[in-house]
């Protein structure tokens, strides 16, 4: 049985902390791993800025509302789901991707947690495991499945590399040259061909 | 993170072949493992019958396509959806859910496979994995996912059990009675009670 898996932020959806820095008006809260790679420590840097301004999981949640899915996403979702089962592996939150996930008629997403308090404010996350994306390719290959992967970003490269087949989309000009070895496809018609290939 | 694991047949929609067995006027392939307990057996007869009444996979389909989820179940999967993961854990073929999966939204769905010739003719199954549902648990607990499961079934039972929580739905009367550890609820109503409390 064949499965494909795709990052969510930059495949199917704009990336949620700039989008939210952006609508927010706190340009500190672009900063990505980019900026910072200690995710721990980006994650307390956001998690403080978010209190300063007050900001508590419902107001994040609402901008978040606001945006929509990338041009195209919810009919390639769409497509790749009358073909075959389609698994969002994610490093967002569950409670910020909620919103799109709405507006994708609810994919399957694995994913991170927040964690708030009664009140929403935001006291600290929650990792579903270290490694998140790769490790699920290896229990969905432990199930027997036959997978297919894509993703834009470095932490998506594992997910891609343990999965049966795969390709980048739409990554970033330093990932297409330091990974040589993968397919970069920049359109959702390219990579829906490149499911129809794996599928066939 | 959590996720709630349904078994389809039963739960979501009429059992298939029972369905299929009425609308195409063919009684023997209301058959079931209840009166084969040889799976293999089973679906060697299955095939037989289908090749002896010239119906290949189309047909079965268009058949199929005519079926509706049960009274109920495409508003309960979606208020599932919208809380929480959902997969659906199934033992039927992945051809044959299809029309159904449509009308439930394509939740994500991990079952067996049909296998069958250019002309559509049926000739084989193959199973994802033996023990199928109870090895995708083990498989989502291996992703740090809290699990709770719902089925009707004697083969629901090791998911069920495998699961963080779990109970019986709409089960049989010898079900209830062997699994007496098993509480057993009879409504969408209070399965979602029973996901929310988990989920709480």
């Amino acid at each position: 049985m064949n499965m494909v898996c795709l990052d969510l932020e930059g495949v199917l959806v704009p990336e949620i902390w700039i989008e939210f820095s952006k609508a927010a008006g706190i340009p500190e809260l672009s900063r990505t791993t980019r900026d910072e790679p200690d995710y721990d420590k980006l994650m307390k840097f956001r998690i403080e800025i978010l209190k300063n301004n007050n900001l508590k999981l419902p107001d994040i949640q609402k901008v978040i509302s606001g945006m929509e899915p990338l041009p195209g996403a919810v009919e390639f979702a769409n497509s790749v789901r009358e073909k075959t089962q389609l698994v969002i592996l994610s490093d967002t939150f569950e409670q910020f991707a909620k919103p799109l996930m709405k507006k994708l008629s609810y994919p399957t997403l694995f994913c991170n947690s927040i964690i708030a308090d009664k009140d929403g404010t935001i006291i600290d996350y929650a990792l579903r495991q270290p490694d998140g994306k790769k490790e699920a390719i290896k229990a969905f290959k432990s199930m027997k499945m036959r997978i297919f992967a894509a993703g834009d970003s470095f932490n998506d490269l594992a997910m891609i590399r343990e999965a049966d087949a795969g390709c980048l989309f739409c990554a970033p000009e330093q990932i297409r040259k330091d990974c040589s070895d993968l397919t970069c496809v920049d359109t959702y018609k390219d990579l829906l061909a490149k499911i129809n290939t794996f599928l066939d």
